[in-house]
């Protein structure tokens, strides 16, 4: 099959063996497949992701100097099940599935597995229990979309966030425009959100927030303080460069909860001072529970989180490389989808 | 008076004016007053902790190139009321008080203050209505450690543990012991702690810890696995030194929080990949609310917790330089108690 590989912090389009499903898991066509800020970080800091995952006790990883097929926001078709495979799903129904695959002994994250292909691709397999049928009537590129809006729904579970709270995002990329429509969903009022791209300030009031404001302009947390008044705060990080979190610490007001949902994968540096002075609260998360994942499918089939505006470009496999180039400057892009049978 | 000052990052005994009272406050005499590690940093870091004070938005703080009397853990002996003071304390009653002021406009934190004098020497100012009596039968020494207790308590209430996870407390200097003696009181079973020092050790199991454990041995985090199964993990950093946020944050559970209790007036260096990956929670903890504190005096009357073996040494003003050398080896050491009256 036809796939953009990921070897030594190139991405190559190049064909390789296609994946065979085992008993239990599916032969399916990649649809479409989102491309995460993660996926750029890892072609630059592959080693870094690496060591953390081992130092963070991860028992599997991908091993960076051999070929790495990425891509876990995906949108399938079946082409056909393992043998022995029992499953509600037939060939030619359409699924999506958390990006986690269980091949005893071993677990495979889909899209950073040297195993298992991820979604820059034709073809993957899936263990046929994870995937969850798509709605009829939800189009496929929305449907890709249930793993990073998944992924703002857990940050904002994780932050125990009350009505009472006021949130200030910062950053409205995929992240915070994910967190923006999971507060708004959650009925949070008001959300404020902050953003240098006047492009990704429109797709933050889009999402739902109701106060956006331009950084170069005023700082996030003056913004958040004219619409909060005294209520607590509730910031969500969702930038992930080295300085940010010190920058967030130093800005929060008193007993402040700062969810950290921008993935940071270098050294940080934070002053522990500030946030003793202030009782900050540091709350780091990542990805999401699959009742999340699950609920997030059901909130975009019937309607309450539209995704359409997010969805800035789709592309075929040869127009990845460059389009991982385009997102490096990302003020005019939010979500790009690889289509890999587009032609 | 007599008083140790604070000058110039150095302590010098001296004599300054005594400190006038106004109305609504109390003239004292200093009974007995503990040394705080904090006050070791101030000293070694006055300029970062002003910085941090400042750049976290405390409103008043020392000025530290003019004198500083510091000392802030005290119980006091009142000697007379300021003009129209009404008050239930009398003279000759002792009371413990929180270490902060009100002087309007200004709020004074006692022991960091240039127009208050801490209780490193013989005299201070209190608000009457902060001061709260010392019940008959509690030794002064005993009643003196009312703050640090408190700290302790705070921090536990902060960490919102609950009966099914198993605390880690790393250090067990005098924060680190009123951590452990605050989780006794509430239950909490088993506690494990760990320190370098022997002596530490064996105050960490009178105050309550079920498992103490030498680093130098055994990794904290091992002696922890080994009492807790699979529990939940809350961690209390009792250190405050660079370089074990991120220690705790490598060696914690999936899941765990990690509060925040030693103070490390430095900038410190984390790996975020590493809190995100295992979805890690950080509490910065800072003091303790009034209800705390009055409320650890009340453990300390009854009984239900006894600091005594806490108390290492008693010095009079003189040998407050030297025992604050003694304490930057503080493995021979928990709470040294300054009592400017003594002979």
């Amino acid at each position: 099959m036809r796939a953009v590989v990921m070897r030594r912090s190139k991405l190559v389009l190049d064909t390789v063996p296609d994946p065979m499903p085992r008993p239990g898991e599916a032969l399916v066509k990649t649809l479409a497949c989102g491309i995460c800020g993660s996926d750029l970080h890892a072609l630059d800091h592959a080693d870094k992701m690496v060591e953390a995952a081992r130092e963070s006790g991860a028992p599997f990883f991908m091993d960076p100097s051999r070929d790495v097929v990425m891509g876990h926001e995906f949108c399938v078709e079946v082409v056909e099940l393992g043998r022995g495979t029992t499953s509600r799903l037939q060939p030619g129904d359409r699924a999506v599935s958390m990006p986690i695959m269980m091949r005893p002994p071993k677990i495979e994250p889909v899209g950073y597995s040297n195993e298992v292909p991820g979604g820059y691709g034709e073809l993957m397999v899936l263990n046929a229990g994870f995937m969850i049928p798509v709605p009829n009537g939800l189009p496929t590129e929305h449907a890709a979309l249930t793993e990073p809006m998944a992924v703002g729904l857990h940050a904002v579970e994780m932050s125990k966030i009350q009505p009472a709270d006021v949130p200030l995002v910062i950053g409205c990329g995929p992240v915070g425009l994910a967190v923006i429509a999971a507060l708004k969903l959650k009925g949070i009022e008001p959300i404020v959100a902050s953003d240098y791209s006047p492009m990704r300030r429109r797709l933050a009031a889009t999402m739902g927030a109701h106060v956006v404001n331009d950084p170069a302009q005023t700082p996030a947390i003056e913004a958040w303080r004219d619409a909060a008044k005294l209520r607590p705060a509730v910031i969500f990080e969702c930038v992930g460069v080295p300085g940010l979190l010190d920058q967030a610490m130093k800005d929060a007001p008193r007993a402040a909860r700062i969810v950290v949902a921008g993935v940071c994968m270098e050294d940080d540096r934070i002053r522990p001072m500030i946030g003793i002075n202030k009782e900050l609260a540091l709350q780091f998360v990542l990805g999401y529970q699959p009742h999340e994942f699950a609920g997030t499918l059901d909130t975009l089939a019937d309607g309450r989180i539209d995704v359409a505006p997010l969805i800035t470009d789709r592309v075929r496999l040869d127009d990845v490389p460059q389009a991982f180039e385009r997102l490096r400057h990302p003020g005019s892009q939010a979500k790009i989808l690889v289509e890999p049978w587009r032609s």
